[in-house]
């Protein structure tokens, strides 16, 4: 854009990016105004758009690897909760300034997550900014025609289903912030892992065209996510708190009662999938846990709207939630029932 | 993205923006992890994304609704060089703080664009940061399978054309900042709208299929861009500056033999586009300029790479052009010829 920084920035492209793309002749080398796709017919483009921010999305000192992985993590994930295969991404890059070793470990970073997911670089710009490392990439895959898994599909009667495990992410967090301690070996690196390193299901996504009724990536946290899903579909939903499928290092913690649920039920940055789909999948969906090697576990079910999203805990007795996820142990009755959600 | 920014987000997109998705059920509301797109069969989806900063990309005090404007122009841009028939676009926006009237106007602009273009919203990431304004866009649009027209067609031979007239943004750029008066009533607002709200030419880009051997659009200015076509053609060119076509009130400026001439050759932004085409498509491009209702000026030719990118004065003198586009005057000779650009 800017007359000035041209140059620099074509280089930059040569030097750093233009590698990325060197699979996909549609994106004509970086070198173009614009990069072209043609899909096979009866196929329809899936898009989505997601930005980090230093010190907002990711932490200041993250590796740029770490930062670059997280940016396409966090777009696949999206395509993978709508089904999506992951085809490329165009990336914006806002940078205070443009370290070529920084740049280096970044590119090292997209590259490892291009040949995870069979993905490349389509194009992208790359501007100065005096503020912090902004990082973009507007991600595109596909889906048969008309086949996308919309948020606004779940019905009252379906089961509600998540995969992997919850909660992870947001005790990473909490971990690498020095507020809780881990007591087994290999717990600190897994938990901190799956925060810093989004692992999104493109493989479960695809598979879930035809089963689910609805799905949404957790990025917001368990209830935030299922909230969005049950406003759009018009429905409620019941889960009960004591079917959350917790990694061992979550219940390896000394203090999992209170912060373990609460990081499962509200904690973001899982990026696990949360679906619904009626009873009658229940099989096919085991066996697909079984093929895909990870759990998918119901949860709970959807409700009428009126019943709103509650939680429930393992004697059937309704938990408190708070309209952002925070959940009251002990503090609520059956009669008052829980906040809804969303 | 984060956790604690949702729900405003939430409210912010309800507000703002899922109003110009509304057209488009593939945009889902707005709603939703993802938008899905269908091309007709037959049809290839062309690509774009370009970022703009406060304070480098636009003036600081421009209206937002200005902003918007040239945020889908300079996009637009470059679906039009490509040839491609915009559809719409994904949205970033990196804001320092989110003002009600702020985002009102903002939108207002998109609007404005989204009616003049025929395109809509189809998604968006908006997330807060501690720095400048930052509004990104992915553009999408289409071309018939396998026409998009690249930068990297010219032939020796071809005609070098622009669209429209060159230099004004440049100009009214200098204009903007008190560097330069302008004498006749309604010069000065028409330059300063050229510098600040880029018309794309996406009314020509789909005509010249067919026509143009290869072509980008002006965002870096003439010689830059043009040098972009020849680097990646494997050419040079040779401009006629007496050629290249001025507006009125760049005429009508006092000192035009400097500053208006340096303002063609290198000032940016003026989101015409450079195209070349073989001799044998002059009649039917003077006719199609007929048709548009603006001028299509053959400025020069394309020559072997091993002349170069120059021009030369209505003598037909080499003037001599720094890598950045800046032209001395009267300083050059025919035996040390002009300056390679690109």
């Amino acid at each position: 854009m800017s007359r000035d920084a041209r140059p620099p920035e074509f280089a930059l492209i040569a030097d750093f990016f233009a590698p990325l793309a060197a699979d996909r002749p549609e994106a004509c080398g970086l070198l173009d105004d614009a990069a072209w796709l043609r899909l096979e017919p009866g196929r329809d483009l899936v898009l989505t758009t997601d930005a980090l921010v230093a010190g907002v999305h990711f932490l200041p000192d993250d590796s740029p690897d770490l930062i670059a992985r997280k940016l396409l993590g966090v777009n696949l994930s999206d395509l993978a909760a709508k089904g999506a295969r992951p085809i490329g991404y165009l990336l914006t890059l806002a940078l205070p300034n443009a370290h070529p070793d920084w740049l280096t470990r970044f590119a090292q970073g997209l590259r490892q997550s291009q040949e995870t997911y069979g993905i490349a670089l389509f194009g992208g710009d790359t501007v100065a900014i005096p503020g912090p490392l902004t990082v973009s990439a507007a991600a595109f895959g596909w889906v048969e025609a008309g086949r996308m898994i919309r948020r606004s599909g779940a019905l009252a009667g379906d089961g509600v289903y998540v995969s992997g495990t919850l909660g992870d992410a947001a005790l990473g967090l909490q971990v690498l912030k020095g507020e809780i301690e881990t007591e087994e070996p290999g717990d600190r690196s897994y938990l901190a892992d799956r925060y810093r390193i989004p692992q999104p299901r493109s493989d479960l996504g695809p598979r879930l065209i035809g089963l689910a009724t609805a799905c949404a990536d957790i990025s917001d946290g368990l209830l935030a996510d299922l909230g969005h899903i049950c406003e759009v579909s018009g429905v409620g939903a019941c889960v009960q708190a004591d079917r959350i499928p917790l990694s061992k290092p979550a219940r390896n913690l000394p203090n999992r009662d209170s912060s373990v649920l609460r990081a499962a039920l509200a904690g973001g940055d899982d990026y696990e999938l949360v679906f619904t789909a009626p009873p009658a999948n229940e099989a096919e969906l085991a066996r697909l846990s079984a093929e895909l090697g990870f759990p998918l576990t119901c949860i709970g079910r959807i409700v009428p709207a009126e019943e709103g999203v509650t939680v429930a805990d393992s004697n059937g007795r309704a938990l408190e939630v708070e309209s952002r996820g925070y959940v009251h142990f002990g503090m609520s009755t059956p009669e008052n029932g829980a906040a809804t959600q969303g």
